[in-house]
């Protein structure tokens, strides 16, 4: 009999140090939250299961909460007590502060909503939503759809297009499209429409209508005004840092040819030894440990994590406030430029008066901006990170030719810059001189790529130092450098072909 | 000795709770496949190894046949006598029906064939065989090769270009050519062109020629004359439904730009779930649970497989004709239209009596393509895998976008070909109306990106929900709208430099 | 207790079975490398921990050269006594050969260098380096740097560009911009520029400058003169055989348009294989077993691995001079190649002079190349491991394939010539016949995107027998022509629109 109960608490020993799928503790669910289980295991095994797999159905908060030093992912300093002993199921969510939700409405005598929020996490994950909430990713939104100058050239991507008096012009772009285009990514906002009745297994129910749904854009608007959305990362129902802190969830929006940041990490040292053997790292350890728990940084490890040392010395903050590492800002508009001081970058303007970053001459909007001593020390707790794994030479190195990057693409991309002010002051094309959308025309699109996609990308590779061949062959300099030689033939055979060009006056006076 | 016993006991309890790949169960395998082996094991170690570890040399039909439920896999009413009681090994598939196949030679006194076909595979699995006939894809071959307008479209891409007075045409490709770029996925004809001898290490020995082999197209046309190639998804000798359900075996041929399902699923929310998280999954479970088994949809959960929820109830049967589930075909020829009716297209006519199931004004051939009310149900059946995870809000909203994005490209291709229509009728190109290829010239090409790369990587990425970037920068709608402004302004150019160019009418006179 | 004994017993039979990650045997470290690790553990936990996980770490020289047969992994026949029994550790390597290093500095009381070649690997691995040395790969940095038509092309891509007399020229790049680019892959030159001081926290110490660094380029030239990194592959500190014959690995240089053999591999049947099974396969075996160990080839197994069957007998011999097994170099300058004989192929000039393997009417400069009968030798040796899994039948229609592109790609590219010789010749663009860079114009560029991303694309899906999508949609056939089409018809427009171009002669005279 003893043999028996050994041989069982061995074989659970066994499990406990192999885990196995499926089988999993669980903390006690509300009542609330069991009647939802009740018809929805069935109706939605998907989300079901998925939950029942979380984090959030094997502890309770103030287990969360009895958690000691770095380990401590809830950092609410209290939890309202009816949360406190029972898992964070369905009806604790999304029944979260109802009265401030305009999606709240009663379903099976639950005042619930649909979407949650970052205020609605903020009760248990309080630093990380306050964070997120000065990233300039909770901004992303407002950033593209209040920037005027932006929108045009949205308008000439998404935007339907006619001919009109031999010119091709385009018109705002329907609001199905942006939901799917652009505002994918920088989020949707979402309104409640109403009600709408509809027949269900259980008789007919009133569910709200919300415009802008479904989205989890990471600068969603949502029905309780706050900003973004935290499934945007922690995708669905099971809310993981492991999903987070792979890369593939980074791919949904930082893809490319813009924003090339994962294609150019998987190509990368990084990429490829993440690739090779994250198999056998830990990407649920909280702090996550440099070394032990990984051998090659993801975004994460970089961008947001808790990194501690062997010693258990912490190297890197965690951090929901991504941008707040960042000393330059490589997505060129159009030129590399220190990161913006505030998320909310509609503020900004140049000293020609547009809200942009920079000017066409490549002067910095510095006011806006952060100062060089700032940078300075952005460069420094980056740097820290880096030296986890590489010595201070391979650092300095490193970011030696990450510094000559930023210049060089921004200097090669002032001179595709001036060709196309020629082209448009010599009226060959039309521009903002001439009233006219700057992005629309095809010689301006050659333009446009020289610092939407290429100086980009090869500023992604320099900074992730690697991804060689996008920095030249795929998306970099080959390309930077055809457009640049392909701006100047058009021009010279333009003045070729039409010596007495359309003056710019003859466009205004129109 | 009883510890010892016990402990050993637990050790293969241990094994099977975590099974070690090459420690597995066998089926008795047949006096002529062991000859096989005999010589074989040595010879292919990779295809026998493969072998060995497949569900087919681990248990029987008559096993098989005697599972219960929804997990039976083998759909043949009857199974032939001889092949009931051993392996299904290398004598029971290259040795089935040797009458039908034209490959059947004598080697080593049996009378085998290299080819195994769909039709050989229909004796133990003859529901998926039937259905996969119906499938538009075991018709590719046909659909290419017998499409007078699309075998202009083939020769202009793989031809041989050559420069004849003052303008470039393509000749038709070489055969290898065809075999190794469209034919690749499009199947190419199984020819058997008599025998050879060759000396091998047990002497001289005859082996038949095959024309276009090796091949695994999914529309192959098989030395039996039936249609398609299960190895194209099921590869290689482990037969494996893990291989087919991930979404890697769709990459080989839905990779784009023309057809980017992988690419765009990969960058979507679901494939972002799918690489981080799919370790974790049971692709092996017949059938498959939604939520338990996997948690975020593979090519396979929303096409094929048989998906249940964990009552136990039915969301969506197993099907092997995969287009039967689709409303639409978003693949725009050259616009997206309903899809056919039935899988061999090179019946459907357009009202201009084109190989199309569109005009280039846009009508639809609708007598050849699904009426509104079967629209509706594949619709329907569709949507109920996505309420397996998404409440119906989701879906509607997903949807309304879906049908939008339909539209809208669909109109941004139409206002590309009046422009191409205006280039070929002032003759400054050379299209159908010259007797002229209308897809070699590189104007023609600016056009047929926006239909065959452009707007179908857009429909593609709304039909997936995700894989944001894909439907913008990287071959989505900046590239749609750049290509309709070059149409633009190449015509515009043209007009200007050469304002009386050779009306249609001169090219019918040469 | 006995029971208590047993059942421990039990546990590390289990944990040896399931080995844990983090919980390893450990080979004595040597009182010097303990030194290092005193601090180096807490200031490079990324360094130390993944040095801990490898083999190195977990076995001595002695006991690593003690292993017989085919498994040996150290070809060194003796190795230095003060090496043999201890972990090859920190002081062991960074220590090695201290009077050959350039770098070589004093750091508490040791002398290291930051560097480890390929010479110092040689110690242990001396085949394996020596090998490595004859490889092409190892030449890498200076076929590039010092092959005068190269340079040219690279100064076009990687150039400053200026604006000079109407005309756009390219200067040379700036050292790190060529450090990021093309050297990443490439190699840079590590030369050692003095010594510089630096405040630690251990006082002041210091420590050589090397300019050049960091880099892990396959021919990067060392501080002791050798050439190439075996840390290109071997990645950082795990050293790992593992990741060596990962794709992943192959993919940071390799991934195209100009050289696409990653994203064609992971687009083939064999890459849909690896990416679906191989978390059941075996990457650390040595021998590696066809079959048994792996599924699918992945890019070592065909080029560099020591390969057996399931009888122990070789199929293919481990190999470091990957060049060794290839017939043809399919990496067009500008045509496919039969593959130089020297690693150095600056040697080798055309029959017009130029650094070139191939005239630009397509002529072989064969007295540099390898003979047919060295090429059928190598052929043999590479079907040889075709036919591990395939068919003598398969291997023999595959390879005819292959043979017929290479000669449809040329001569696909000559066309492509012959009508940018017409171009040059008539002064329509700048060559070298004018004294001008040939790859700089944009109309040259076209041209140069034929043989440099078509031609090579389509080449790499011959030679993988896969990757469909890529020789036809996506870098492949259809790009391949429309290119070969905009050449002609640029060349048609300018000599309607200027009949009477500038003739050579008057570029010449200037």
């Amino acid at each position: 009999m003893k043999k028996l109960f050994f041989a069982i608490n061995l074989f659970f020993l066994a499990l406990f140090i192999f885990p196995v799928p499926g089988i999993c503790a669980r903390a006690p669910v509300s009542e609330a939250s069991e009647e939802c289980l009740g018809c929805h295991s069935s109706l939605h095994p998907g989300i079901v299961e998925e939950w029942q797999k979380s984090r959030h159905a094997m502890i309770t908060p103030q287990e969360a909460m009895g958690i000691k030093g770095l380990s401590l992912k809830v950092s609410a300093k209290s939890v309202p007590e009816p949360l406190l002993k029972t898992a964070v199921g369905c009806a604790e969510c999304h029944g979260l502060r109802p009265d401030s939700h305009a999606d709240t409405f009663t379903h099976n005598n639950l005042d619930i909503h649909v979407i949650v929020s970052p205020d609605d996490c903020a009760v248990c994950h309080t630093e990380e939503s306050s964070q997120y909430s000065n990233n300039i990713m909770a901004h992303a939104r407002k950033n593209l759809a209040g920037n005027t100058v932006y929108q045009e050239l949205e308008k000439s991507i998404i935007g339907k297009p006619r001919r009109i008096e031999g010119r091709l012009e385009y018109m705002a772009a329907d609001q199905d499209t942006g939901a799917e285009a652009c505002y994918y990514c920088h989020g949707t906002k979402l309104e409640v429409k109403g009600l709408e009745s509809r027949e269900t297994f259980a008789g007919e129910m009133d569910f709200p209508r919300i415009s802008g749904w479904p989205n989890q854009g990471a600068g969603r608007v949502n029905t309780d005004n706050s900003l973004g959305s935290c499934s945007a990362c922690h995708a669905r129902h099971l809310f993981s840092i492991e999903t987070a802190r792979k890369p593939h969830t980074c791919r949904e929006c930082h893809l490319g040819p813009d924003v090339p940041a994962y294609k150019v990490y998987m190509s990368s040292k990084h990429g490829n030894i993440y690739s090779s053997m994250n198999k056998d790292w830990n990407f649920k350890a909280v702090p996550w440990t440099a070394g032990k728990d990984f051998n090659a940084p993801t975004c994460a490890s970089c961008h947001i994590s808790l990194i501690i040392n062997t010693d258990g010395e912490t190297i890197s903050k965690r951090t929901h406030e991504m941008s707040s590492r960042l000393s330059w800002r490589i997505f060129g508009l159009i030129y590399a430029h220190p990161h913006p001081v505030k998320p909310d970058t509609t503020i900004i303007r140049n000293k020609s008066g547009l809200t942009l970053p920079a000017d066409f001459d490549g002067t910095f909007a510095s006011e806006y901006l952060v100062t060089p001593a700032q940078k300075e020390a952005r460069t420094e707790s980056m740097q820290n990170i880096c030296r986890a794994c590489h010595s201070t030479e391979w650092v300095k190195g490193h970011w030696k030719r990450f510094e000559n990057t930023i210049q060089r693409t921004n200097a090669d991309i002032l001179t595709a810059t001036n060709i196309m002010e020629e082209i448009w002051s010599r009226g060959y094309a039309k521009g903002m001189e001439h009233g006219k959308n700057p992005f629309d025309e095809p010689i301006e699109r050659i333009w446009c790529e020289t610092w939407l996609f290429y100086g980009n990308t090869i500023r992604f590779t320099s900074a992730m130092a690697g991804g060689g061949d996008y920095g030249v062959f795929a998306d970099g300099r080959y390309q930077l450098s055809r457009q640049i030689s392909q701006l100047h033939d058009w021009l010279e055979l333009r003045k070729r072909l039409f010596p007495q060009p359309a003056p710019i006056a003859m466009f205004l006076e129109k």
